[in-house]
Parts: C-alpha cells; sequence; structure tokens
C-alpha cells in the first residue's frame, strides 16, 4: 500500500458509510465530495469496470482522471444482473446509511434494488438518486447526457457571444459542469438528511431526488424572475459581464487573454491612468457604470489596443502594481504552477501505485481543525471486493458461493 | 403577510439557525440553499441594503433577482461599522448554529467579529468563510471578484472555441458561476460540519474556509491529473465535446442552435438514417467514435447541412422520435414553459409583496418525504430588525439604544 492510505482517516463525515451505485461523472463526483470530507465510500461497479476508467487521457493503459474521480474510495465489483446479486447488495445496504445511484430511473428497482425494497433492509437509509429530469414527470425516461440537460437548464444559451455577433454556437463549459453540480447538489441534500436523521433524531429514511437540468437551473441567479416581470429574455454577453463594465478579455502583444476587471469608478481611474490617458473618466461615454455600459464595445477597443502593446507577464505585471484585478485564463499549466493553489494544497502530488506520481486537486471545503484528505488514489475494479465483503459478515463459503455464481469475479 | 408565508417550515433543515453577514453572490446564495431546504436565515446587511438589491433588472425600483435571492430569509439592518454593533452581533451569534460571511479576509476581525470572538460566545459555532482565494495565502488579500477567481481556477481557459479557430476571447459562462459554486460548497461543508457536531456529538466548533478559485479547481475533472503526468494542457473544444462525436450544437433553417448528442453507434446509426444517409457509419471516417473524432469537421458539417434544412420544430420532433438526445438552447422563455420543470415544481408562480406574482426556481434536491419550499420572497431591507432583536431576548429599552446609537435604523 502506498504511503498516503497509512493517514488516520479524518475529515467531518468519517464514520459516514456511503454505497455509490453509479457511473461515469455525477454520482462519483458526489461520492468524492463525501469521501474527501471522510466517508468510507463503497464503489460498486460491474466487472469491466465503471466505463468512465476509459474516458479521456491514459497512461500505460491506466486513466489519469480516474486517480482523482476514484480516490478515497473502495471499489466492489458485481455483476447488478447475475441471480442473487440483489441479496449481496441488500446486505450491504444493511451496513450504510447513504445509497448514491445514478442509473436511469426504475433501473435499480427492475434489478431488485427498489427504495422500498433497501429501506425494508435499512430503515434510515438514505437514498440519493441523480439523473438527468428527475425521478418523475414527462422526461423521466429520457436518456441523460450532460449536453442536454445543460442546455435545458439554461446555461449552455447564455455561453456564447451576443447573438448577431459572431453567429457560431454556444459553447460548451469546458468541463461536465451539469453533472458535477448535480453531484454536488446531492451531496448537500444527503448531508441535510443526514443531519435531520442524527442530529435531530428524526430516524427516517429520505429521498435526495437530484435532476441535472435542476442543479444547472438552479444556479441561473434572476432569470426566470426576469422573464416572468418583466418578459426579458437573459442573453449571453460574451467576454463581458452584462452589468458593469470593464470587465472582459483582452488580448496581449504575445497572444493571451487576460482578464482585466476595472468595473468601478475607482478601479476605472486607476485603469485610465495605466494606459496613459488620465482624462478617460472625464469622457462623457465612460463617466459612470451606466455610460460604460452604454458604450462598451468603444471602451473595450480602447483597452484592447492598449493591451495590445504589451506582453501578457507586463500587462500583468503593471495592472498588479496599480491594483487592478487581473490575471490570465488560467490553463492546466497555470494552476498547477499557481502559488496560491500550493500554499493552500490545492495542487498536491500523490503516488498512486498505478501511475507514480501524478497531480490531485486538494479538498474542498477546507476545514482546518479536521481537514479532508486524500487517503488513496482510485482504485482498480474490485480491489476491494473480498475486503468489503468480509468485513460486512459475508462468510467465506458465501464468497465462493457468489464466485461460482458469477456475480462476483474469480 | 402574503399566503406563502403562512406554511410550516418543513425540510430536513428546519430548525437550524443561522446567520449570513454576506453581500453580493456567493454568501447569499449559499444561505439561499439552506433556507431552502429549512433553515431559518437571518441576513444582516447595512442600513442602505445589500448592494446586490440594485444588480440586475429591476421593477418599479425593486429588484427582480433579490425575490429569489433573498427568500426565506429574515433581513436585519445593522450598521456593523457603529460602536457597540460587535455587542449586539456577539448576542445574536449565541443563538445561531451557524454564521455564513463573504467579506475580505479580516474584514469581520477588524469589526470586533473575529473567529474567536464569535467562539467565545458560541463554541460550537460553525463559521464558514467565502472569499476569492481563502483565508490565508499569498492572494488572501487581493480582492474577490468573480470573473478573476474563475479564470485562475481554470473554467475560463477551456470556456472557448478551439485555438486557432476563431481567435476570441473565452466566454463568460452566462452567470456567476464561481461565486454560486462557492455558495453550494460552502452549504456542503457546513452541513457536513454541522452532522459531525451534532450527530456524531463532537461539540466543537469549525471553520469552513471556502475559496470561489478552489471551487473552481475542484470540478476540472482530470485536468490537473492529464498536465502532471503528459504535460498535456487540456483545451477547449468549442461547443463540441473532447472525447465523442458527433455532440454539438448545430443551426437550424429558423437560426435556432439545437444540440444533438449523438455519440454512440446506435445512436449515431440512427442519426444517419434520420439524415437519409444511411450508410454514412459505414464510411471509413465514422466507422467509429475514434474515427468520428479524427473526422469530426466532416462530420458537423454533413450534420450541419442537413440542420439548415429543417426548422428548429421539425428536427426537435425527428429527432426526438428517433430517439436521440437533443434539445433547443433553452432561453428564459423554454425553460419557464418546460413541462418537465413545471411537472417537478421547478418553476413556480409566487407572490411577492413588493412585485406581484414573479417567477422563482423551485427547491433543488428535492426531498419527498420532507420537501423545502418557498415560504416568503426576498424582504425588504430591515424588515426583521425588530422581531429578531425581540426574539433574542433584547429587550425594548436596548433596542431603542441601539437606534439611538445608529446601530440599527430609526
Amino acid at each position: 500500500m502506498p504511503a498516503i492510505m497509512e493517514q488516520p482517516i479524518s475529515g467531518p463525515l468519517a464514520g459516514l458509510m456511503v454505497l455509490e451505485i453509479g457511473h461515469y461523472v455525477a454520482a462519483p463526483f458526489c461520492t468524492r465530495l463525501l469521501a474527501d470530507l471522510g466517508a468510507e465510500v463503497t464503489k460498486i461497479e460491474p466487472l469491466s469496470g465503471d466505463p468512465v476508467r476509459k474516458w479521456g487521457e491514459q497512461f500505460e493503459g491506466e486513466s489519469l482522471w480516474w486517480s482523482t474521480h476514484g480516490r478515497n474510495k473502495k471499489s466492489v465489483a458485481i455483476n447488478l444482473r447475475a441471480r442473487g446479486a440483489a441479496d449481496l447488495l441488500l446486505a450491504l445496504v444493511k451496513r450504510h446509511d447513504v445509497v448514491v445511484e445514478n442509473f436511469r430511473p426504475g433501473h435499480l428497482a427492475a434489478l431488485g434494488l427498489s427504495d422500498d425494497a433497501m429501506r425494508a433492509a435499512n430503515p434510515g437509509l438514505i437514498i440519493s438518486h441523480i439523473s438527468g429530469y428527475g425521478q418523475d414527470g414527462p422526461y423521466r425516461d429520457r436518456p441523460a447526457f450532460g449536453v442536454i440537460g445543460e442546455a435545458i437548464g439554461g446555461l449552455r444559451y447564455l455561453t456564447n457571444h451576443p447573438p448577431g455577433s459572431y453567429d457560431l454556437p454556444p459553447v460548451r463549459v469546458g468541463v461536465s459542469i451539469g453533472d458535477s453540480l448535480a453531484g454536488l447538489y446531492a451531496a448537500f441534500g444527503i448531508v441535510a438528511a443526514l443531519w435531520e436523521r442524527d442530529g435531530k433524531g428524526i430516524y427516517a429514511g429520505r429521498t435526495v431526488d437530484v435532476a441535472l437540468s435542476e442543479a444547472v437551473l438552479s444556479m441561473m441567479e434572476g432569470m426566470l424572475t426576469d422573464y416572468g416581470k418583466l418578459g426579458k429574455i437573459r442573453q449571453p454577453s460574451g467576454s463581458r459581464i452584462p452589468t458593469a463594465a470593464p470587465s472582459s478579455a483582452y488580448l496581449s502583444a504575445d497572444g493571451k487573454w487576460i482578464l482585466i476587471a476595472a468595473n468601478s469608478d475607482p478601479l476605472f481611474e486607476r485603469l485610465a491612468r495605466l494606459m496613459g490617458v488620465p482624462d478617460l473618466p472625464q469622457d462623457p461615454r465612460f463617466a459612470d457604470n451606466r455610460s460604460r455600459l452604454d458604450n462598451v464595445d468603444a471602451l473595450d477597443t480602447i483597452i484592447g489596443k492598449w493591451t495590445r502593446t504589451l506582453s501578457a507577464g507586463e500587462l500583468l505585471e503593471q495592472l498588479e502594481a496599480a491594483e487592478i484585478p487581473s490575471t490570465r485564463a488560467y490553463t492546466a499549466a497555470d494552476c498547477a504552477a499557481d502559488p496560491q493553489f500550493l500554499h493552500r494544497r490545492m495542487v498536491q502530488k500523490v503516488n498512486d501505485p498505478l501511475l507514480g506520481d501524478v497531480l490531485h486537486v486538494g479538498v474542498v471545503p477546507r476545514i482546518p481543525e479536521n481537514p479532508g484528505a486524500i487517503r488513496w488514489t482510485g482504485p482498480s475494479v474490485g480491489q476491494h471486493t473480498e475486503e468489503v465483503l468480509t468485513s460486512s459478515g459475508i462468510s467465506r463459503d458465501q464468497i465462493d458461493c457468489f464466485r461460482a455464481k458469477g456475480i462476483i469475479s474469480c
């Protein structure tokens, strides 16, 4: 076992027993968050492994994302379609506080793992279902694709240049944001239900029904309210923010995008001085935020001409000296080298027995009195099958029997 | 009082006492999530109100976003800079389980409300600090601007068309995603700490230190690990997803962007038949996912030519009949009319005493056995000052005294 496994379990969720019957992004992201804060997460995956292990970049046949996505979890490989598998699962459910799953609504019930069956085994069980559109309603049975759910939640339309400017398709946020948001909402709802159950002592099972599209919609600020009252349809604003100026990304002489947020009167005055046009804030086009918004094209043209005269390094040095909020659009390399992330252990080098040294993102949120930790990296498929079954009180004979039936692997 | 206030408090967090000393987006979003699940949230705001009340669209001088952003909360208006204000705050802290704040690190301590002072008043207090970069480290004192934190977290760089394609600036996700993510992580961390305190009975104060940049970085999947092991810098992929094809946004004959996710062999075969080119999957350029990714420009050109022959309505009807995941990029109007959102009460008409009928997003996550609720809409500034002070055991004489000193308004 690598050194990182020797740490004692820390974090506020130490002692919490979580069973993940999930795949891809949303449920595993939810359980990563729980495990990062100390929960003991057991992931049930098919004998062939969660397909997400084949996604993205690989190193010598091993998934790099998985090292993070699967960290701090135990892997138990079970063929859920085999006869008798449901009984094994229900035996595990008895020992857990929480089940998190993200199959299509009804899939687990068809395998003998309905909410009722699981609660018969464990009345206080918290069950979180994560799906594209929720556990009921007309879209319930539609397949959940992240990009579809993000678009239905309203996020995709707004992630674009303004209508009529370039007529390009709306951009995908560079990660599976809808799945991860759903996972984060599920983690929040699960611990809220646990506080009710264990903190207030209302011992009853609860269901946390999270839809990807709803997790996205929940982030959309005043979009619905503006529309309902004013009939106003919120529009994308490209690299700008719609309510204040100047705030955008500007090109440097060496072709880097630099974000500058000088969207207050004092900040704009400092920027004007720095650009060598100290009288600009007296120009009636730019005298206050309202005027600057009305003339934002002209304003951004002036700023962009200036930024193109300096390298990214020069720009950032000058902007920082003038205390104007600014940054490069960080790439992976920038994130990995950032002194603040390194100081806060948000970029950690950890040893993965399959990959060697790798970089992981740290634990969010930070709880200094009892911090979460990276205890181990993503396990191989079924690495903990015997251990978990044995510690669940399943006998050697029973384990052999499950193996003979093809429920667990040989 | 409007009818919606008459509902009994429901949700798993009913009984939880939360004090928000926050402004703008991150802390108020965190407390909205807590309040939606039943927590009793008291928001401390300056006598002039949280500046966020002036953001975005207004109706007869009243903020529309605020109706949602401030819902289910009580507003207590206090001039925190006035002499004696800290004593009043500490009296409130005694009665609360949680404090959530998002001022610059050190600001509250300078006002006499350090963590130590608050824990002296209430040893089991959970304190969540939300900031741009965290409570320590070299960037601690930098001003927190959402767009800067999102860029430092790595999200902005990836939200763009691929390098060399259009040379446009990376697009801002259409909402303050970094602030909201930080608020969501804080809500998760707070409830996790509460479970430890009240569920496991480890009665000690905890600090939940959330940085906007870190909340974003935590969502970046394998970005850091890929870079650390392979030196590979993840790149933006425009409207596509980088690992599977076809999945993108395509233009309809009537100029709408339609998302089509046909990125599996069976889905692609169905799409090819629908487009009238059933042999396309036999074309070696498109025979499997790897080939389709290698020839994605040619593939998307073929699909885009087809989509431009049909209206959005025709396309979606045909795609749905063929069971190919697809959708419009929903605008506010689409979200408001969506049958699934309406079925799941994710779009609700509520009565706001300041605005009349308005649309609100529903409560996420859904917990059917004990659901959260919209109990009332965003309050006016200081609407609950007297009520909260009185229920905190502060006498009429003391209240008059606070008023005479300008700590609370007349």
